[in-house]
């Protein structure tokens, strides 16, 4: 519950026997975790009718509808570039092949690079996206080889960062993941359904199957015949740890591991690691949770919802002045005192970022007569920022990049402060540690020489 | 997660040494549960200062503020009448002795008898509401008396059924409960503050303490000099049972009860009362949750938490055509395949009305692969309506008024059903059963005779 | 264009062989320069649908519709008491003979006597209009004389200012105008309707036929047979001469005679009154048009439109600051120059009240290079308040009330300033002055005596 | 009052001493009747702010204001493309030196060859307006030429059609005229500030001086120290004429002629042309006024206001059903009986377009027992579709295309119809004939051979 980093996007694809846009609308609905800041669509009638607009999915789609049996979403949080309807996703493209339709998720790297190479190539940009770089390769590379894949292919070799694509292509629907893997893309299928989605949870609600991950590198082409697979260049995949942690919707299957068995094991874990003699496993709801049914279910520790959630936190709510941080969480969070008066109560997190928060609802359950509180984090100390699309900017935000963890103990007032260990963390995860990226726990990123871009423009 | 009856109101007053405007807003927010769909705050300068519209309390609020050392607010789900902003409270009422502002929480059953009464005394009514008969009676026995507290006590004597009511007379706040205290309404303080609320909740995000339920038949006037009470004619308690099976927020603490400890006792009763060999223990949440830990602490099968709850539903949602509403479930709830694949689960659910969203939900369960599913409610089967003021009109509504439970078991597709007793429900509760309304449980009510009303007007 | 008074409410009503709504619509939307700040409509189908909200027509009623052969509804610029919702009309009242719903438009003189009257006899109040008042009433002497029509007649007793009602009792409507005829209210038919309106235009735009004025003291009680006339207690007349000058749509037929041509008789009159030698009659848009028509057409001095109009002012329009109230005058107004420059003009308005804004335009109009202005007011100087329904309610607003008309010229410097006089605007309306209320110009009220009210509650 | 071809944008630019938020926001203001549809504004202060979406002004920046010394702004009422936010102006371009901010008014007609040109040089677009094509443009020479203004120049080389453009470059604000002058923009200064806009009529709110047109072919550019002009190549000017018959506001200065002096002399040219027998001269409100007094005045038919329009049309108002189109026309326009009476009328708009109206308004006056009614056009008539910026695009929909005078008069009912003659037109204007566009009425249009594109791309 602490200062939580904010993802930025979901992508979703599909084609279809029917009509496509409710099932768009319901897939981005159940990815609206990912992006609260603007949504759009995009579908394919001979023509592409395409709609984007500040707002949740509810809000900019009350009044739209199109018909077309291929379509693409988006939902963002926020993305680098102004932050404005204009920069609503997808974007639409025309130039001289013709005219396609993209959303993205993700962070490019190199984007200053890639923009002064497309500026000296002569290209103009009238929006502050990195989606825009990622068109304008995209159609340069198309002009060049006269191939729309193989322009995809060879703009991927420019690419540094994570992407995950889908591309509106004429009737066809393209979706496209970085090499490296780092944000999650899957694929499913129904009766007469093909779709892509950033989290498998947008697949369930339509009821279609999860196929399986669309690869590191691949270009998977969808028509309505079935599915081609182009790869690009290879790279040492990275998948993002904290999509496992924290982002990912606990009902998603990401590269075939279940979020909700991996922060379940992750509360195991962290068992194992810090036990600790107390009355009840407390998570902080909603993202503690299942880590600590997890941390309960091998301790003999029973687990305890002990910490009531406010759940109707509006856009509009006039919150508390800054002297009074300690009423904005109470206005989240309230304990149980029966629960916890006089007991010893073992505290779940799934991170602590600034420690502010943590620290204030410390301060209230102190106040209600709670015996010792022993905080458990179920991620190792974030310590270093995000390149590749999570809203973690600067080291200075990160209470664990200068302090020790008893420092950091004695600021948030906890009796005892464990984090998960690096190797509890990947044991937990279940993929083998050269295959994630750990860059904001271990300050080493996965993606490390840069193509030398050349200006031929 | 069944379609769920839903309460009517919530009522806040307090005075302080500060201004009061934030400390109602806070205090109507932490009880937003009980009404979505009015919001109303009214506070006193030597004069009323009144706003109230539709809306939640955080979209009525976001340009207004007055201030005033005390005041009272409203939230309100629906209410008999109109549904408009007319009818948001509270009320403002001018008459021969003054003004006064009124909110109410509760249900009047004997409407029909006052309002023929006050008619033919004269009255003219401007609102279809119950509240403008409880003001109109108010100021009529005011002006006979002229003493506005024993204008409300004599009041009273005409009122049946369920009335929490805080009313801003000049300076002073008084906070009136029905003789059988069938809706909640508690009293705490702080250090200049003095502050009565629908549910403790309200206390707890003010920092407040609270001191004590105000008492059924008991009227407390407060000022700046502390409280004063008078009690009116007594009847037997009755205490809405309900309020603590579904209605009141886990963390509030009602006729000195903790909900939350109710909830857990009724999951244990449960379990002892239909034990069953499972592998999981799965609530419905948010509101199984409690329950199902308890059910789990006291047999040995986990808890666990596989049912996802998408947590961004928008009030402009564009919800799937009548012929699909299996989407209508699994865009709310998302089961974790992991978890329930070839296993057995125990559901927890706190109630089960008309069965359509349990029967929907376990199609999706069984598409999954799940094992066999106990479903177990941790109330007994609701039979009757409910004149209380809570949204339980028709007994056609109610799926137990006609089926067994075999019949009903049949109906969702559930492997065994079970509810809890009404002995389970009373022990968990811890109130003797003739001091609770258990009217939407075995069709007895506790308001019985009606006073005969003098026509005098 | 000074700053002008603001005239409060329309009202409507209507019976027809269809559907109402739609006429009722564009009647309130054709008088929607009398109110802007609220909108209802109420119609009858067995029971009373009503809805009514701040805004314009065309707002508050874009998603709403309901059936009903007959109907009533109402526009409102404000009124005393708070500017809310609640207090939008019409207003609809329960009690023991029934139900009817109620749309006033002018100002009752004798409130504070009427509500300590009603309130003597029992009466609360839940808004702060008089139309509750005149409700109340109307409701209290039905019940006593068991006679709707009645009631409203004796109600009619206790009334002192200015009240057009309509009310939709049942299927009826009944049309009220108070006995001194202040405020228009006529009669119209087409083939299957019968319709009453504050001004005729509303009857013109849906193609009715305008019958006849509803009198001084009439209740003109209308279903689908026809019309049925109860005359009340008679007073003497008094038309309002504001309704002529300024107020009502000159393409309104009031009392009878044309607003159209009295404004063009007024500037006819003004000009034989204050004949002037110049270059130009230039109207101050939109209300000096006509009159300045008039002005221009019996003297030999052209029509110039040489102040145009923007036509664009918005609700959120962000003004200038106090310091530049000229650039005020601007964004509203914009000299031809081509047409004055060295010219000498004859400036026409319509009213003169405060004086700043008609400073302010000379200051501009003199930064052009105009050549004299010589400024015509078409109405006498208004320096009493108007306690009839017209927002003048201190002699502190109106430059007249204590400067001469030389000191006024001065003080707006023009160089000649000519008010027309009273004989002047009084020949022009064609209805003799002890038939006209001229208390703003005079003074002189037409209500004098008030009846002594007994107190009997 | 016919329905009328809209026009499309109006632009403003100004550098000041002072802020010009607000400046800008009055100019834009001003202008709204050039479009309703977006507006944006650009100001700069080390780096380009910027806000644009749809609405009126007032609306759009409600809740918004940047500093800066120099900026830009734009309304529109649409364009070529979408109809969405996306498209709302100004543009911003980021390219590789630099960034600018652009706004245009006009209609480029060679989009097709020029984005064919673009694309091949491997431009990308993202939105689909000829602005964006022209801000391509630019960056490309100015990359070429490594001089900002020298790109604009020869990017104008390409460019056919009409383009008024207002840009902002650093701190610089450099206006552009296409070299045919098709559009208005003109120059003006104050004290500390330099100003161009659209319509003089946004100088004159800012109480500025008009010192000049912006001249065909040149490129103005403003910083703090004054102006420097640079000229492109020439071509013969060809200004449109419909800014002076209908769309410009009448007091404005364009070319160096009054709006307001042409309507005029319109009229009397008119009535020379057309001279006829009757009672009274009747403007179709509110574009037929001044040319009717120019009629009236140089007769000896008195002018009389006898068509009066509602103020109030709102955006959401339910427009009557297909079937009764005659109530949409007296929903705006209802006359004034008295004065139509049995009269003989010369009833004078600016144009006939379509027709529609015209013959509805016909139908309403005639069932009010007109005499007999002479329709004068002070605008011959309308034959073809306007290839520059005015959203008249096909000829289908001009009644003139296909229909002689007479068969014309028959369809509408009138007694006699006139249009004014082209000569007349002309001589009103006071432009000799080779220096405007009169395309629309003669399907002769200005701009004729075009440029052979070379592909290098």
């Amino acid at each position: 519950m602490d200062t939580k980093p904010k993802d930025k996007c979901a992508v979703f694809g599909i084609i279809s026997g029917d009509d496509v846009f409710n099932s768009i609308y319901y897939g981005l609905y159940a990815m609206q975790h990912r992006g609260q800041e603007s949504a759009g669509i995009a579908t394919y009638t001979g023509r592409i009718n395409i709609h984007r607009d500040m707002g949740l999915v509810s809000d900019v789609f009350k009044n739209t509808y199109f018909s077309g049996n291929s379509g693409i979403g988006h939902v963002r949080y926020s993305t680098t570039g102004e932050s404005s309807s204009r920069n609503a996703q997808p974007l639409l493209i025309n130039y001289s092949m013709g005219s396609f339709a993209i959303a993205h998720n993700g962070n490019i790297t190199n984007t200053s690079e890639l923009k002064y190479l497309l500026e000296h190539r002569g290209s103009i940009f009238t929006t502050t996206t990195d989606t825009e770089i990622i068109a304008q390769l995209i159609a340069q590379e198309h002009i060049k080889t006269n191939d729309f894949v193989l322009g995809i292919k060879n703009a991927m070799e420019y690419l540094e960062g994570a992407y995950c694509l889908t591309i509106l292509y004429g009737r066809k629907v393209i979706a496209v993941r970085d090499p490296w893997g780092l944000r999650p893309l899957v694929f499913g299928k129904g009766e007469t359904t093909y779709a892509v989605a950033s989290e498998s949870c947008a697949l369930d609600v339509l009821d279609l199957k999860l196929v399986r991950d669309v690869k590191p590198s691949e270009i998977l082409v969808i028509d309505e015949n079935g599915i081609k697979s182009v790869m690009g260049k290879k790279q040492k995949p990275a998948h993002c740890m904290f999509e496992y942690v924290y982002f990912s919707r606990a009902d998603s299957i990401i590269n075939e591991r279940s979020v909700y068995e991996i922060r379940r094991k992750l509360g195991r874990n962290l068992l194992h690691e810090s036990e600790v003699d107390a009355d009840l496993v407390v998570p902080v709801p909603d993202s503690g949770i299942t880590a600590a049914v997890g941390y309960s279910e091998d301790s003999n520790i029973p687990f305890g919802e002990a910490l009531m959630k406010n759940r109707y936190i509006g856009r509009t709510f006039i919150m508390p002045e800054q002297d009074d941080r300690e009423l904005g969480v109470r206005l989240k969070l309230n304990p149980i005192l029966s629960e916890i008066k006089g007991r010893e109560i073992v505290l779940i997190d799934d991170s602590l970022v600034r420690g502010n928060t943590t620290r204030r609802l410390i301060k209230i359950l102190r106040k209600s007569g709670v015996g010792k509180i022993h905080v458990r984090i179920s991620c190792p100390p974030i310590r270093s920022p995000c390149p590749y699309g999570i809203d973690m900017q600067t080291t200075k935000e990160f209470i664990a990049s200068k302090k020790t963890v008893d420092e950091i103990r004695n600021i948030i007032d906890a009796d005892s402060l464990v984090y998960i260990s690096l190797e509890g963390l990947i044991d937990a995860i279940g993929i083998p540690e050269e295959k994630l990226c750990l860059g904001c726990l271990t300050g080493k990123y996965p993606i490390k020489e840069k193509k030398q871009l050349k200006l031929e423009g």
